[in-house]
């Protein structure tokens, strides 16, 4: 069989072909069944569609969630939002093949965006980032604190 | 007309109200149009549903993967998955009420995956990341460099 790994890069591989970008995913959920994304950005107008996203709203809609025990191959390092997405769903473990530099290599900002997050988080990225303080600004907190039967995520 | 910050907020209280969280945002494109969003995680099980992702998304939709011109609203300071889907998305600016302090006081793991994204990308997040060097593994990149129709995003 295939290793899920692979199978990432195949998918990279075919999204070169197609013309969608040349990254692929495959999730392995905890159920042991694969969910395969591929960047679907320019195809779809979806600027979050990543391969990673895809794969794991793809798994989310079949098994809910929170993916906990599932573990993300990608044929290249996530970008900070993949990276992002796969803390909020819980993913256990992420196996990655190219580099961000490598992505960097083919024109691609994912190192450059990294580095945003390191050097600060309120100024130095591309979008110029502002606290604004308002009155109630964290209001909705309070009352979801006071919710009793929220669904926590 | 109320400012699209309040309204972000506005929409962080309606979805503690039909409890999906208590998060929104307001888009704002350069061509003057609100996209909304509001956290639909629960709602739809889809962990990148976060309000920011929602509302990208449907801009896209209707205006394309460029966003750049727009401001994002939010009613609280973005995750690093909401940041980054803003960076890729080209959103010109950021604007949020709320800080990631605030929102871990109410259960919410913005401020811990902050903190982790910080100390270091490779192994102290909560998902256990491992490059793994394969064959080809970034031989995608090379092919995508090579192919003279591609859509750069």
């Amino acid at each position: 069989m295939i290793d899920p790994l692979e199978e990432a890069v195949r998918l990279a591989e075919a999204g070169v072909a197609d013309g969608s970008g040349p990254f692929g995913a495959v999730l392995v959920t905890r159920s042991g069944a694969w969910f395969r994304g591929v960047n679907m950005v320019t195809r779809d107008d979806d600027p979050t569609a990543h391969a990673e996203v895809v794969a794991i709203r793809a798994a989310a809609a079949a098994e809910g969630f929170d993916l906990s025990g599932a573990t993300m191959y990608a044929s290249c390092q996530p970008c900070p939002m993949c990276l992002g997405a796969s803390m909020w769903a819980r993913v256990d473990a992420l196996v990655y093949a190219a580099t961000a530099d490598d992505a960097a290599r083919a024109g691609f900002d994912d190192a450059r965006f990294y580095d945003q997050l390191r050097d600060g988080l309120d100024s130095v990225t591309d979008v110029r980032v502002e606290h604004r303080v308002i009155a109630d600004g964290s209001a909705p907190f309070e009352r979801w604190l006071g919710k009793v039967d929220r669904v926590e995520y």
